[in-house]
Order: structure tokens, then C-alpha cells, then sequence
């Protein structure tokens, strides 16, 4: 193709060239699946049986290459060359040799055998550092590219509307705002590799009713507005994400899917995105076979395409040979065609698959993609996303003379039960039972041998994790019995439709700890000896029938790889946790939903309603080794300009014995408002790490726009008239309060 | 006042007559709750004190006289004489002598000391008859009329939503076409006996987030405009509804009580309402304290006075002083006042009030509120109300031989359990333990040995129905284990705020039995003695642990004070059961909210969820002692126009030996949609009695317009293309099937 051209001319010129064919193949994804999957990585996988082999399914070329690495295991070499056998094929075998976009999954880390597994996202986001998150996508990205791939189906933007859902682990918490730093973050890193991020799932799936997979979202445009959208649009806006993924769900009647609102005119028009929009997995399919919004599979690609989907995944059912047919028929315009094409070309002409010199094989040949710097990172992270959320007594850090410890529960010696359904270890291997887990994953037990050689440290599971098999239970009574502390390590083994007790298609009834896993608990405790209650889990779980008997309480979301020696070093103290939470941690099991983001009419302690949906412990709470201390609350100016910015600061001050980070915390509430609105809702945070006795000035910027909502009309603004602003530890402890007047 | 005016003149020069202060007087109740009413029967009753004597706060007159009867014990004639006095001190002590119109509670009758307490709503809709509910509700008129009583604060048209909301039990079920026939058929009769009914909650309030009462409504505008507000809709157009009330809660942010899309656009424009809205008790201050959408009591009530809420209740506190305030500040248009006091004012000329010769006193000084046709009409709606749900091996009804029979469960023998939260003994005399319950309540023990004088009935109640006492359960178990039969009646205590099981404010986490009642049951099920279980309760309960092995299962929802006799009736076989469930009965306790009308992706077995939700039992469902045969369906045409109507029929046979009465239910479902749709909705429904071998062609009159449903643009229209119309027993057994083609 001629160099001298722009990249709008030379898309144009390859557009101009096409048959529709060729145009239409460009819009879909091949599966190469030959040999199958399981069944088991995307929903109703089996109801879409493998259709054709490459070479027919591409051979007018191919818009997306679907998961080479993260179908079959495969080492690394093999995908790279079974990657470049196919690109070299579209180079070769067709005639206007265009080769794909090879996307895959890649939420805590690339999903294929031997890659580094991360800490889960609601992990990261107990860290509040955006930073961390940057790097470790940054990371997740070069492993990405060094093999050949382009496209990572990362990160998931959803805001958590109800715990009970499989798919709260795969998000970054409750609150929209933290959602889209950190999500922007990961964005910036995996992009800076030189992979397109993928925005998923747009937009409404998290609220599914009753946190039923797939469930239809009951939600009004400005809830929408308000609370699932803002992270999309931060990350398009400010992180220049370039791909977005639709959601499956429908929104008030309306699937995603075929939703030229959301998908054009609130994307592109609003918002400036110029990506592309993939789908979810058969969910072009879904309008036909679920949404039953469209007859046939042509009329299901018609209402994407018009909607605003470009490339139909992970193969082409609908977009191909059905859709060719109703524009045959003039029922499509093929000028949306020529649309969506023009971001496909667009998006393989940036990543240079348009140039001439584009080779379908990689610089290097071998690779480690669990390199020791990217392990290092995922200890860090997994160490800054413990959180503690009680330790009356100071039973943490584990006294260095205590001799006897009984460490106890399902979770103490399952490495599988510390990475998230999107890993690679429990997203495809269990359908491989030879191939162990790809990835060195220590146990907390082993760990903690390690860390403290000294001690005796006695292990019983106790039971399993989601089965009701009590029989160990009293092994595990007589083992915590004898010791001088017991640590009962419960939570959950993370898994796909149905095969785990959290993520995709793993919902629950309520927030019970699964299993019998409650039962364990409560006997230990019986037992008189002190005992640490660590949850390691996909969600949180009702703790509160028994989080006053323990002498502490941690919470840790899926840690990844090194999250054994990472939860021993905050037993230990070698690490001083900072972690807090982002979603609140619930009292009783019943009464779902309910998150921290309500109306006042939305609390439990009004004397309106028998509930008490109180949380055990709130959004953003977390302990440390030592104690930090808020004053002096300052406002850069309290008369501000919808347009202008305030600093808010305050003095955070280390008041204790050791070394710590603080996550300090912003909100903001609206006394009066048009409509009602949330009591409050974060607004700022910020990490600081202060030595004993050391206070620093904490600021936080804050744009007065930040404060918008939408009104009755749904317009999204910034109403004039007094803002409170809010600074401390947590939701539920703010100490520091002043008001800022916009006009 | 001159009697050759038109009604709309005299109600203009009564208005041009008045000064500002007697308007707002119009718009506004008196609660003469002097002495205090327990705190009980309003939410936040105590933040909201008595404000001040009759006589000031009605000084320029008053809009209406909240509960007269309602509030302390009276007798009819002490209510009637109290009445007689405030309305005369009104003729005599006001400038301009309007009197007040006086509403009280009517829900299951009308509430107050000694009169008839009829089922509650849900056991309505279990008859599947709006001829029974109008008769009802012309008896209560009557009544109401009788001691002076102008408006009724009923029916509740709520559509359920989450059947953990406590007030599930006021509600006429899941289904909109029921709620909007049955709940047209209550406004007819009580306006029949010339009292305004008044339509509840508008709109949107049984949708509060994970049931708690008052919590936010996440809901679209597309889901209101289908599920939620259709029942209103009918009972305005076809059945004339006389007045409205607000919701409490906010849907999408928008507080019903200050939405003039809702109170104004939908309801005066589009239908055609030209009664009176009144507000819920103190949701007009509720916009200050909590929506937090007003500053000030005076800003709440001009915002709500602008949506188009009429009249403030019960008490006078924000559309008072607060409002002339903004009025004379030029901050409030004079002019909406001036429409809400014609609205009012023209209501009092309707009724009569404005005419010369009215007197305050009733033309009667004795009632009797319970007289012997009421009671009989209450005891036959509770029989059509009982639902039999399962019989597999025909134990019901009870052979006359049977000798031993254990009855057992907190139910037996506790009149209170059968009566709803809005029946006086259940609503005020709880404050007034020495009064009993002001009318016979015969309990199901009572009922039971008078209908079987031969047999030995041992009853132990073997638990209370909320605590958690299981210390009588051996005693259950050993009076089961030596019986014959077993039948245990668990259910609920309905109460307002916290103070029941069920009812305002009683709100529940999951949709366990309450208390310990599951114990009990399983209990006397592991003695092997055959077990039939009733349950009488406000709403269902998840009977998936134990129902399988009861020898039959029977649901009632609480039938009111001739709900002993009723079930003893059914139970003995005096009476055929022929009760269809308004709601589904769930498998299991969590899982909400889950209903029947969901659409596809909310099914529970598509294998993209863990979540099995699938229901018990499902809506419609209900047996009967003999059996019924459906064939034949006929449609009186196939293609159709969008404004006709088709009479689909088909031939039900009564198929076994006794006789007994079906409900026919006839559901339409769209194949392709415009939007995600209801898999199935109910569109029709008939009750047909028939003779052993009798058989009869059953007619549904189903208008195309009954179809209709809202687009992505929210037109509600009626959609051209294939409806399926279903025919059969319940919502889950539909054996006849045909298809409509909408032109």
C-alpha cells in the first residue's frame, strides 16, 4: 500500500477495494476451537457449536483471531507459532492479505498457560493505587505484545450493584468513581504496551436482578448516568481506551447489544470514542435466541451493526453469510458496513498490521511471560490489598514468641483458591487436571512455615469450600484446641458456570460463606483459643455472626500468585497492611442488594423497615499496625465555578508505634438536590506513607464537575448551591467536614 | 349557597370568596390524635408530634379529617358523635362553614373497632374474581358511609415486585391485568356506597431496592410504564377512581411526591383523572427530611403542590404557614393553589357537603359494622382464597373415618394470624391488649373440631410464630407422632414496623418461614406421620425443604375473621378449593427478587447462572379436589387490527367426581419483540363451576391493545406482528396454544 498516504487514505483505499465479503469477514471473529474448549469458558458455549475450519471461516480474511493462547493449553512457543501460521495464512491465502486483530483474555494477568497470575481486580482496588494498577497492566500488556497479540478483553468496568453476583470479583468495587481511576489506570498500562484495552461489559450487567447472570437490569437513565456509566466515560475520555465490549444484559427492556443510544450516540457522539465495539461472546446471537428481539440471525446482526457493534465474537454467526443476505435484499444499508470496517482497518493500520514490512511472527521466539519482575509486582500489589478490618487486641501481627499455631480452613493449602476465575489455572485448566497450575502458586501454609520457622504450625482443611462435608470439622476443632492461636483461612474456589462459588455464572442466593465453611468457623471459635478469621475471597460474605468472637478479621480478594507469602507477611508484620475496602463487608447473609452508593431513604435505620442492612464493616474501611490521625481540613476556596477546581487538604498524621499507609478519603454529599441523591458518594483518595509520629498534608483536587448528577430531565450537572465535602479514614468515619458553594 | 349554579360555578364562587389562609385550610387534614395513638400506625409517627388542637388548626377550615375511627378505640357511635362535633364546630366556627371530608383505612375492611375484617388483598387475588371483591367492597363502603365516612384510603394497586417486602400482603400479586381487574372491581363497589376510593401507592413503591420499605425504586421508565402503572390506568379510565395517593418512595431519583410527570402529565393528561391526590402520611415532609429534594417544609410543599399533591396528610405541616410564606414572597404561584382547592372543594359539592341541608350528622346513630351478610361475605371470599398446592396422593380432604388428627403450628389457634396488618386488631389494638379483637374470630381449631365433632384433635402450637423458642416442639412432635394425620398451620403475624412478621414495615432478608417454623415443620414431618401443611400468610414463603414430603400442602393469605371456618371448610371437603396463587411460591429463600414476569435471560435454568430460581409452585397455579380437562381452543379470528378485539375460547371439563370451580387463565407472549419482553403475561382469566363430567366453553375477551407494551422510545404501542396466546390452569401448565397476527 502507498506510505505516502494518510491513514484515513489508505483505509479508505482498502475499504474502496473490498467485496462485501471481504468487508463483512473483516467484522467478525474464528474461533479456533477444533478439538473444543470444554465447553466451559463462555456462556451456552456448546449451544454454538464449532461452525467451519479456518481456512473456510477466513477465507475472505478475518476480522479477530479469538483467543490462540488462551483456548487449548499451550506453551507460549506453540501459540506464537500456531498465531503466525494463521496470520501467515490471511497473508497468504487471501487475496487482499489482510491479517487479524488477535485478541485475548487478560483481567489478572494474560490468560494462557505459564502467565503470571495477579491479583484479582477487586484486589487491586483495595490497594487505591492507581499507580500499582498502571503498572501491573503495563506489564500484562508486554507480555501480550511480545507474543503477537493485540487486543486484551481487560478491564471490567462494572460497578457492583449486588454482591450476590459471580462477576463482583472480575470488578473494582462499588463506587464508579474508584471504578474509573483505577480502571483508567489499567487502561494507560496495557495501551501503553502498544494492546488495545477492551472496556467491558457496556453497560448494566452488574445489576442484574438478583445477581442473576444475564438477568434483566432494572435501572432508570439516571442511575445509568450516574452510577454505571462514569467509568466508561472516564476511561474513554481521559485513558483513550479503544475498544469497548457491550454488555448481555438488557436495560429496561433494551439489550445492549442493539442499543444505538449507548453504543453511537452516547460512545461516539458524547464522548468522542473512536474504537471499535466488539461483542460479548454470542451476545450479537443472544438478541435473537434470549433478547428475542430479532427473528433470525441476519435480523440480530442488523440490529448490532446499526446499533453500533463492529466485529461480532468470538466467532461469525451472524454477521457473515446472514447479513450479507438482507443487504443482498436492501433490508441493511451496507454503508454501516463500510462504518464498522473503517474502525477495524482503522485499528490494524495504527498497530502497523497494514504495513508492508508487517511480519506474522514476533521479534523473539521464547518468552517467559512469569518473568520475576512481574511476580515481584503481583506480591506488591497482593500486600497493599489485605485488608484488616479488626484487630481489637492487637492480635496481629502474630507475636514472634508464639509457638503453637493451627492453621486452619479450605483455603490455607489451595493455591487454586487464591486466583480468580480469569486466570488461566481456573479458567481452563480444570478441564486439564495433568497440567497442575502453569504458575509457582505458594500457599499461605507454606508461607507461613517460611516466615516463621520457629513456630509449629499445624494444618487441617477442616472441610472443603462449597460441599457439606463436615467430617474434618472436628479434626480441625482438636488441632485449634492445643494451639495458642488459630487462623481460619475461608473463602472461595473461583470458577465458571456453576463449577465455583464466585465468578462468571457462580451467583449466589446471599452472602452466607459458602459451603459449610460457616460451621468450621464457629467450632474453632467454640473452642476458646484465640483465633484470626481470613477471608479470601471473590466477594464479601456476611461475617457478623461470628467477626466479634475473633480476635482479628482480614479480608483478602483473590491475591494471585503470590498472595500465600503475601497474606504471611501481614500476619506476620512484615507487611503493615493498607488495604481498604471497596465494597462493604455485610452484617446478615438476607437483604440484598445493598451497597454504600443510596439515598437516605435507603438506610437501614430509619424505623421504616424491620431490616437492619447495616454493614459489618463500611466501603473504604481498613486497619493498620499503626494508628493515623485527620485535622486541619483546608479548602482552597469555598465560593467555586461549575468549570474550576478546589484543593482540599488535610494534615494526616501516624500516631503509633510503626511504619504505615494511609488511604485517606474524600466525599461528598448534597445536603439539597433536585433529586435524591446518594448520601454520599467518594470523591478523592490518596496513599501516604508516613514513619511514626510523621504528619504530611494530604490534598485532593477536586473539580467541581465531579459533583455533577442527573436531574429530572437527565441532564447531568453541576447544581449550584452548597456541597458538603468530607475527609477521613472511611465511609463511615469522617471527621474532618467543610462546605463548598458552587454557584 | 345558590343551588341554580352549575357545580363548577359554585365551586368558583366559593373560591373567589376565599382568602389565602382558608384555601391552604382546604389542602390540608386535621389528626386528631390528642392522647397519642401508640406511635404506631404511620412511619416516623413520633418525629412528626401533634402540632396543635382541632380547633386552631382548623380555624379557617380544614380539606379533610384524618381517622376519626381509626386512630383510638371508638365505639361506632362514639366515632359517629366525635365526627358530628368537629363537622359542626367546622360549620359554626369557620368563616365559610365547608366541612371536611372524612377518609379513614378500608383496606380489609374498614378499620376500625368491631367491624367486619375481611381477607386480605392477596387472598383476593387468589379468587380470581373481581365480582366477590366488588361485593366486598360495596359492603365496606356501605359501612363507611354509614357513620359518615367520605373516602377510603384503598385499594393498593401495587404490583409486586419482591415478595420480601412486608407489604406484600396489601397487594393483589405479581400480575398488572389482575391487580388493575380485581383492584377496578374494589374502586366500583366502594364508589358504588358513595365513598372516593383512593388508589395506592402512585407510583412505583413495591419496587423498593432489595424490599425494604421506602428504599430508592431502580426502575426505567419502559418497566413503569408496563408493570407498574397499568393498574392504575384502569382503575381511573374504566372503574372512575375518586382520588389517588403518592408512593413514598423515589423511582430513578425522582421522588413520586414532587413528580409532576407523574401526578399531573400521566394522570390528569393522559387519563383523564380529574379526582383529588392526596398525600401519603408526611411524604410531603419526607422531601425535606429524606429525599433531601427541599430545603424547607415550605419548599417540600411547594414542590409538591406543583407536581399536583392536593392535600396534605394526615396532619397540616408543610402546606400550611410554611407555603402562604412563599406565597407572599411571590415564590409560589397562588394560582396552584387555586387548582388544588377547586379540586377538593368540587369533591365536597359531589358528596353533598356544600348543599344547604347538609348535616353532620348520619342519618342512623346505630351501626353494626359486622353484621351477619358481611361476615358471610368475608367467609366467602376466604373460601374462593385458599389455595390448594399440592394433593399427590389425594389426603385432603380429610377422610370422615380419620380419628386421630394432630393440629399442630403457632397458626391453629391464633385469631390474630388470619387478619392483615391494616384490620384494626391488627393495626391499633396491639396499643389496647384489654379490648381483644373487637369482632369473633373463630380460629382453625375451633372451626376444625366443630366440623368433625367425632374426631380427637390434639392441638400444640409447638412454637411462636417470630421467636426462637423451640422448647414446645417435642411436645408437637410427640401429639404428630400418635395421630393419624398431622397438620401444621405456620405462617404469619402481621403488624406495622417491625412489630410482625408481615405488614408496613415488616420487611424480611430472605423468604424463610419466620421464627423457627421450619424446625417445627420438619420436626413433625420426621415422625412419618402423615403431614398436611397450611400455611396462612402475608406472603409466600419457600417451602422447597419440606413440601415434598407433606401429604398435601395448602397456601391461605390471611383470610380474614372467617378464616378458621374457611380453611376448616376446606380442609373437612364442606368446601372445593379453587384458590390460584397471585404470586409464585419460591423453592428456596434467597434468590430475590425473582417473579414470574421476567424475561427470557431471567430465566433461572439457561445454565448461564448457579442460580436455581425456578419456583415451587408456580403463579396461577391452584388445585382442586376434582380435576379439569382444557380443549378446543378457538379464536373468533387470527389476523387482527391493533383497535379490535378476539374472544379466544376453549372447552374446560370437569374430569373427576366432585364439582368444582377452575380458573381458566389465558397468557399472551410475543415470539419477537421490539424489546426484551415477559417470557408470558397474564391477558385473561375466568372462573367456571362445573358439575363431574360437565364441561363448558370458557370465552376471554382479549383487546389487541391489551398486548401493547413500551418501545425503546417509550411509546407504549400495540406491536404488529405474531402474539401467542396460551390457555390453560396456570402460568407453568398451558396445554392450549394459538397464534394472533396483529396488523
Amino acid at each position: 500500500m502507498d506510505s505516502s498516504l494518510t491513514p484515513e487514505q489508505r483505509v479508505e483505499s482498502l475499504v474502496a477495494a473490498m467485496t462485501l465479503a471481504e468487508k463483512l469477514a473483516q467484522l467478525g471473529g474464528v474461533w479456533d476451537r477444533e478439538g473444543g474448549t470444554g465447553g466451559n469458558v463462555a456462556p451456552m458455549e456448546d449451544v454454538f457449536g464449532y461452525s467451519q475450519p479456518f481456512e473456510v471461516g477466513a477465507r475472505h480474511g478475518i476480522g479477530h483471531l479469538t483467543r490462540v493462547f488462551g483456548t487449548r493449553p499451550v506453551t507460549p512457543e506453540e501459540g506464537m507459532e500456531r498465531l503466525a501460521e494463521l496470520q501467515q495464512n490471511l497473508k497468504d491465502s487471501t487475496r487482499l492479505g489482510v491479517p487479524a486483530l488477535a485478541h485475548e483474555e487478560c483481567l489478572t494477568g494474560f490468560t494462557t498457560l505459564g502467565a503470571t497470575v495477579f491479583p484479582t481486580p477487586l484486589a487491586w482496588a483495595a490497594t487505591y493505587d492507581p499507580g500499582l494498577v498502571e503498572e501491573m497492566a503495563a506489564a500484562i500488556g508486554t507480555s501480550l505484545r511480545s507474543v503477537g497479540v493485540h487486543q486484551g478483553l481487560a478491564p471490567v468496568l462494572d460497578v457492583v450493584r449486588d454482591h450476590r453476583w459471580g462477576r463482583v470479583e472480575e470488578t473494582m468495587g462499588e463506587d464508579p468513581y474508584l471504578v474509573g481511576t483505577l480502571g483508567s489506570a489499567y487502561v494507560r498500562g496495557l495501551q501503553s504496551a502498544g494492546v488495545i484495552a477492551t472496556l467491558k461489559h457496556f453497560a448494566g450487567y452488574s445489576a442484574s436482578r438478583s445477581g442473576r447472570n444475564h438477568g434483566p437490569v432494572s435501572m432508570g437513565l439516571s442511575e445509568l448516568a450516574d452510577v454505571v456509566l462514569p467509568p466508561f466515560e472516564m476511561a474513554v475520555r481521559a485513558a483513550g481506551a479503544g475498544s469497548v465490549m457491550n454488555s448481555y444484559s438488557d436495560v429496561d427492556g433494551v439489550p445492549s447489544a442493539a442499543d444505538p443510544w449507548l453504543l453511537t450516540d452516547v460512545l461516539r457522539n458524547d464522548w468522542g470514542f473512536t474504537g471499535t465495539v466488539v461483542s460479548d461472546y454470542w451476545s450479537v446471537s443472544f438478541l435473537e435466541t434470549m433478547h428475542r428481539v430479532a427473528a433470525t440471525p441476519g435480523e440480530a446482526a442488523a440490529a448490532a451493526l446499526a446499533a453500533g457493534i463492529d466485529v461480532e465474537l468470538p466467532d461469525t454467526r451472524c454477521f457473515g453469510d446472514e447479513l450479507a443476505g438482507l443487504i443482498a435484499d436492501g433490508r441493511v444499508d451496507e454503508d454501516l458496513v463500510d462504518r464498522a470496517v473503517r474502525r477495524v482497518l482503522h485499528q490494524k493500520l495504527q498497530l502497523g498490521l497494514l504495513d508492508a514490512d508487517w511480519s506474522p511472527r514476533p521479534p523473539t521466539t521464547r518468552v517467559d511471560l512469569d518473568p520475576p519482575d512481574h511476580r515481584a509486582l503481583a506480591r506488591r500489589i497482593a500486600e497493599a490489598s489485605v485488608v484488616l478490618l479488626a484487630n481489637p487486641e492487637g492480635a496481629l501481627p502474630i507475636r514472634p514468641d508464639l509457638r503453637r499455631i493451627a492453621l486452619l480452613g479450605p483455603c490455607a493449602d489451595d493455591p487454586r483458591a487464591f486466583l480468580g476465575c480469569y486466570s488461566y489455572p481456573n479458567h481452563v485448566l480444570p478441564d486439564h487436571p495433568d497440567l497442575g497450575l502453569g504458575v509457582p502458586v505458594p500457599s499461605v501454609l507454606e508461607a507461613l512455615r517460611s516466615d516463621l520457622p520457629e513456630a509449629v504450625i499445624s494444618h487441617v482443611g477442616g472441610c472443603s469450600i462449597s460441599t457439606d462435608d463436615r467430617s474434618a470439622i472436628p479434626r480441625a476443632v482438636a488441632a485449634a484446641a492445643v494451639a495458642d492461636l488459630a487462623i481460619v483461612v475461608v473463602g472461595d474456589q473461583a470458577g465458571l458456570f456453576g463449577r465455583g462459588t464466585s465468578g462468571e455464572g457462580c451467583d449466589v442466593e446471599d452472602l452466607r460463606l459458602p459451603g459449610v465453611q460457616a460451621e468450621l468457623v464457629t467450632a474453632v471459635l467454640d473452642t476458646g483459643t484465640p483465633t484470626v478469621l481470613l477471608v479470601v475471597s471473590g466477594r464479601p460474605y456476611a461475617l457478623g455472626d461470628f467477626a466479634d468472637r475473633a480476635v482479628a478479621v482480614v479480608q483478602a480478594f483473590f491475591p494471585g500468585e503470590e498472595g500465600g507469602p503475601a497474606l504471611a507477611g501481614v500476619l506476620t508484620g512484615r507487611t503493615v497492611p493498607s488495604g481498604k475496602l471497596p465494597v462493604q463487608v455485610p452484617a446478615r447473609a438476607g437483604g440484598q442488594p445493598h451497597t454504600y452508593l443510596h439515598a437516605l431513604l435507603g438506610e437501614p435505620d430509619l424505623g421504616v423497615s424491620s431490616l437492619d442492612g447495616r454493614p459489618l464493616y463500611p466501603f473504604g474501611h481498613g486497619l493498620s499496625y499503626t494508628t493515623f490521625a485527620y485535622s486541619d481540613l483546608r479548602l482552597s476556596r469555598t465560593q467555586v465555578d461549575p468549570d474550576s477546581e478546589t484543593e482540599i487538604s488535610c494534615l494526616v498524621r501516624n500516631t503509633g508505634n510503626c511504619a504505615g499507609t494511609e488511604v485517606a478519603q474524600l466525599y461528598v454529599s448534597h445536603p439539597v438536590a433536585r433529586v435524591a441523591r446518594p448520601v454520599l458518594q467518594l470523591a478523592g483518595y490518596a496513599r501516604v506513607t508516613l514513619d511514626p509520629g510523621e504528619g504530611s498534608r494530604v490534598a485532593f483536587q477536586l473539580p467541581a464537575r465531579r459533583t455533577a448528577y442527573t436531574d429530572r430531565h437527565y441532564r447531568r450537572l453541576v447544581d449550584p448551591g452548597v456541597v458538603t465535602v468530607l475527609v477521613g479514614p472511611s465511609s463511615a468515619d469522617l471527621p474532618l467536614r467543610g462546605e463548598l458553594c458552587i454557584r
